[in-house]
């Protein structure tokens, strides 16, 4: 070969780079994760009026839907705009996935209009036009945990699973707004609507129980003044209400209006916790950003400080500092030697470290993954919808004292052991 | 903006683009642990041979270990040449950690020409000489880990899985060979010699039974068949000897010779298994290119003959075939819709599939990470060496009954808690 051999110098230092232009490409990410939240934030709020809008034929929210689309439509383009900054050329492992959540999405926003028309003209149901407008918030979702997937830096990371798991939170009470609304309309809560509700609500006791881990103390501060609120106080009280009811009551539909309105304020002020969260987690990468780039100055110029002094770049076992009882062979640059093992040294332990973070941090991840993968068997081999297979996971993990997570992964062992792979 | 909008089409393709370019530095990482593992068998052979050298005072292996030096060189050599093949201006999320594993084992590459002097005039110890060699060899063995640790295809993740086990478990058996050199030089084994063996031996076992659980049939049938051969049934039988020693017995050190060629044979044996695997790994690494290369030309020529029809590339949600009851709106070129409906929903499903197998298979993977974390604290709090710590985490896996897996996350997360993170 005639092309220039690496050294152990090359390596070190794209060690560095590698990490800076990983630490930018992620930074794109955030933006993306951000602009992406609050696109969810006006789908929903057009998904509930739209809803409002069909059920009362076009008599309720028509003009508070008309401004919410052009909203709405700002918050697309922004969203848009951000793709363009992708570089889609770009080979990160998990970015084949980042680019098919948002080939879906994309698909879903180019069927935005004509959905748009079947509601002015009344000609979908609200039961179809919220599955249309869930299906959409649901992809963007995706594309928010494969952002945290991508992170390999164990602090982002954390963060962008805080996010996530608010965001989540945050669609899990707009569908329980959404049906609630729909009870309190029709005055009744059939058992199938109550037990529903109940699993929205236990949805999102997961979510913030993982966001109060996740998260960084301000912003749990932040979600602890929510739920300590007047609001919540009140929304608690209608949950109840919703609870207590008794086939063959009949609540004032009046109701409905104090319902929607309490929800979304509780849903407004998760989404200042979101803002909270986007500004910290920008700030958060371009620290790191700068943290890297100040790490491969400093590296760079101490190599070179000692290349100047002249000596051949060697660097024998017998320089290092747990050897150094022995003696050193002549003519070698003992004091390079020595500073390259410091800098190879300090760099494996700090990335062993956070990779050691990162796995940890990770499992919070694997674990949607492992129950979605158990969901996907129980639906294949009974035929039977995702919602049922979650109940029955829960109810399985229930009955045996289990964690959801546990009995997930006995379903994928067993089934996999069916298979003859273990 | 002035910059062209990027479309479905734009990102569903690139989503397929992003995945060949990832297999195809996959495949240079393959040909990567491929060099590193033959490079550690000569280094293992080396190791062996100078440490005979040195205790014998020079006067056996000599003529050996000069062959020895010159075929570890070819390895060396090779291994570096492939190093050239990497682009170090490649930002995949892990690339900074093999970056710095390989910066790591070229600086100890470096030293080996010192390191061999000092054999050659006698002037180091034989522990010392093991030590250097050994560090030389982990960082190695972390460069295979960390090739696993890249990997986002669930098949690709499970083959270098397995290959890293067999490397993991052949460095084991590689240490036994050395201490049992050493105990049946001497004549003696002390209580202390024997821990050491029972560790390396348990250590062996659980490498080899998670390689049954990840390698391919093939080599898991070869594997049996040396666990099943003669050569073996001897190793077994010498291991029962030293298990039987008891202090003040004074074995024939001539036994010292079977003990080397037992131990290296069952040693070579697992080398061709290495070479079984790395065959594998580029034959399916390459399948997995092509696959993807013709899914690509697929998909490029569906869209675009579908395009030549003229319709507007539209994709209304009421075109999914879910909604299918709803009236479709004119103008809108449905056929292309739908073929963009099923080639989004089609790779969405595919990649879902491939991130929760992932997601299986590297729960091996982060199981190490979490047991070296957890090691990691207990060596800084505590003040003891490695082997201690891993010793503890033994000690109390079986006093409690559990999994030392089980053990290091219950560790992790009480430290978290002390230090106020949960």
């Amino acid at each position: 070969m005639t092309a220039k051999i690496l050294t152990t110098e090359d390596f070190l230092l794209a060690a560095k780079r590698s990490e800076i232009s990983t630490l930018r490409q992620l930074m794109i990410s955030c933006d993306l994760v951000t602009r992406a939240t609050e696109l969810i934030h006006e789908l929903q709020r057009e998904r509930g009026q739209s809803n409002i809008y069909l059920v009362s034929d076009g008599r309720r929210f028509a003009k508070e839907r008309d401004e919410e689309m052009q909203t709405c439509l700002t918050a697309e383009t922004n969203f848009r705009q951000v793709l363009n900054k992708l570089n889609l050329d770009h080979c990160a492992s998990s970015s084949s996935r980042i680019f098919s959540c948002i080939a879906h999405v994309l698909h879903g926003l180019d069927g935005l209009p004509a959905q748009r028309e079947l509601i002015t003209s009344g000609k979908i149901r609200a039961a179809d036009n919220t599955k249309a407008y869930s299906d959409l918030i649901a992809g963007l979702l995706s594309l928010v945990f494969e952002a945290a997937d991508l992170s390999s830096d164990p602090d982002i990371t954390r963060a962008l699973v805080a996010m996530f798991r608010i965001v989540q939170g945050k669609e899990y009470s707009g569908q329980e707004r959404a049906w609630g609304l729909i009870g309190f309309t029709a005055g009744t809560f059939k058992d199938v609507l109550k037990e529903r509700l109940k699993v929205l609500q236990e949805a999102q006791d997961r979510c913030f129980d993982i966001f109060n881990n996740f998260a960084h103390t301000i912003a749990v501060a932040q979600w602890r003044q929510v739920e300590n609120s007047e609001a919540t106080g009140e929304f608690q009280r209608m949950r109840q209400m919703i609870n207590r009811y008794q086939s063959g009551d009949h609540l004032p539909t009046a109701i409905s209006d104090v319902w929607y309105e309490v929800a979304t304020r509780r849903i407004d002020s998760m989404q200042e916790i979101e803002h909270e969260l986007a500004a910290a987690l920008l700030t958060l990468c371009q620290q790191k950003i700068d943290q890297a780039e100040e790490d491969l100055r400093l590296h760079h110029d101490k190599l070179k400080s000692l290349e100047d002094i002249g000596e051949p770049p060697q660097s024998p076992l017998s320089a290092m500092p747990d050897a150094s009882g022995v003696s050193v062979t002549p003519g070698v640059n003992v004091k390079l030697a020595r500073t390259i093992y410091d800098l190879v040294q300090g760099q494996a332990e700090r990335l062993e470290r956070m990779s050691g973070e990162l796995a940890e941090v990770r499992q919070a991840l694997e674990e949607r993954k492992l129950i979605d993968k158990a969901k996907g068997i129980l639906i294949q081999s009974r035929g039977i919808t995702e919602e049922e297979a979650y109940k029955q996971l829960r109810q399985s993990a229930m009955d045996s004292n289990k964690r959801i997570i546990d009995v997930a992964v006995n379903i994928i062992s067993v089934a996999d052991m069916l298979k003859g792979r273990s």
